[in-house]
């Protein structure tokens, strides 16, 4: 058996599982300070003899193997989660081989292995919730660099109509700050969900989430763009995305995939909300290989 | 002995060197038709007993293995050059292992290989010239896709005092519309080399090739940013690019390579203007690996 973490800034979803991506029990967890959350979670596994155990978390976090603080969540705006050793606290009561990545690229790799991208060497993965995340899969590999990236706060073209501030507290206006769900709150005075009749705010949404991923396309050129997390249960924003794509990639890519069949390029998460449960369960998997 | 092959718009540079990247033999020939300057370059290499040939060409090109164009230019605006099957062309001549890929990760393999980001398995090579492109290496592989990226053309903030159209025939006021050698002449009315000592041109130059690379990094994460061609001739522009990155960047990466380093990190390429060919002298020693 596998243990699997997703780590979020809401909530912890934690599961037992196998190499197949099945997973046979899952419980969640609130994330409130680490000693209550992470003794959730060791008496989730405590009963189970598992192998390894794949951890995906919100960050940022550090994963660079060599680091004297690999393994750790860093500089995350959550107070008293900034520098808590996650690998380490996993390891003390289970000495397994641990996985670990971002959230986002677990979720990209639970796509990848079972999900809209099966049999892709490259994929995206973005999440548009409380944050907007993106982890990527490019020449059959999770990408990293020197840090993980950080796509959620690129740059985007401001609407011309649109005077709202944004909510990102290191650059404003950056996509995160335009689109996330506390974005969307704050612009309309609203949660998203009680403005599923608004129009205008999901013309709006598709007008940023679109440049984002227009400039993803063009710099990572992924073979399947997946898009999760609570804003997209507005199912009516996804296909104004594509249609925004497509004007603002003028016919300059030229493949099928974008000229003809945007709407099997970018997708809806095969795996639904298990996307990232599922890709720590490839990232526990991976940790034995 | 290894031959390279630098396929640029304006002009082919080829060589004959070897597995170190030392360049024995050099010559340039300009880009016209395809017959004629095909020509020269056979005529080149003929004398040379190469065991393989790299080419890195201007594109788009098609780089997938299994397409019945594998090697070919394709949708370029260059009239004469369109569907051109450049492997096939120089296969015809010298039946060798042909390693082919863009210009510009070619330039980012050299430099990886033998300049700026040698040691690193991870780099971005950023030409600014007749066009902009850029290539990388992430996760130590030159970076493909869909198809391979196209980032000089993704979406910028306009600055708010600037009324140019753009030069970009598919975007208009994309980067490369806004910021390549031809958009600078357009804009203000002299070629960039005329313009040295004119502030206000390099700011506002500065001010886009900045939001292209912060946006890089936030994507790509490279552990080091290359920047060559033409423009950044101007060598006062770099410096103006690396604050205005370190400021959009708003102290979100933290990372000493941005954070205090940004003078190693954002860089003019270390082997000149012979990135480009000595990558394809690497791509040809690949093609015998
Ligand atoms: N059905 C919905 N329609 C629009 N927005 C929603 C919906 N459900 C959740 N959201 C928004 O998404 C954000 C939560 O994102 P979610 O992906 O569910 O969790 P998290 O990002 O915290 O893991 C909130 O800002 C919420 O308002
Ligand atoms: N010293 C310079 N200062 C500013 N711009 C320059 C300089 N040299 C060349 N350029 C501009 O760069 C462009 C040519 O780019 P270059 O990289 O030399 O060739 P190419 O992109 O065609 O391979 C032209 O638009 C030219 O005006
Ligand atoms: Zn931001
Ligand atoms: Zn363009």
């Amino acid at each position: 058996m596998l243990g699997a973490i997703e780590a979020g800034g809401t909530k912890f979803v934690c599961a037992i599982g196998d190499e197949q991506g099945n997973i046979h029990e899952r419980a969640v967890f609130p994330t409130t300070a680490p000693e209550e959350t992470m003794a959730h979670v060791i008496d989730f596994f405590r009963p189970h003899n598992v192998e390894a155990i794949g951890i995906g978390s919100f960050g940022p976090v550090d994963l660079r193997p060599d680091s004297p603080t690999y393994g750790y969540i860093t500089s995350t705006p959550k107070q008293a989660w900034r520098n808590f050793d996650f690998v380490g606290a996993i390891k003390q009561h289970f000495p397994v081989p641990i996985g670990f990545d971002t959230d986002v690229n677990a979720a990209a790799l639970g796509e990848q292995r079972w999900g809209a991208a099966r049999g892709l060497d490259s994929c995206l993965y973005m999440t548009v919730g409380t944050g907007i995340g993106v982890g990527a899969i490019v020449e059959g590999r999770l990408l990293h660099g020197l840090l993980h990236p950080e796509m959620g706060h690129m740059l985007v073209r401001r609407h011309p109509d649109d005077t709202f501030a944004g909510v990102c507290p290191y650059h404003g206006d950056c996509l995160e700050g335009m689109a996330s769900g506390p974005a969307i709150e704050r612009r309309w005075g609203k949660k998203g969900a009680e403005l599923a009749d608004r129009h205008e705010v999901w013309e709006l949404e598709a007008f940023y989430l679109a440049q984002a991923i227009t400039n993803y396309i063009l710099i990572l050129s992924p073979k399947k763009v997946i898009t999760g997390g609570g804003v997209m249960k507005q199912t009516h924003v996804l296909p104004l995305v594509r249609r925004h794509v497509q004007e603002l990639l003028g016919g300059y890519i030229q493949h099928e995939a974008i000229l003809e069949k945007i709407d099997e390029y970018i997708v809806l998460p095969g795996l639904g909300d298990n996307a990232g449960v599922a890709g720590a369960l490839a990232l526990a998997a991976r940790a034995i290989e």
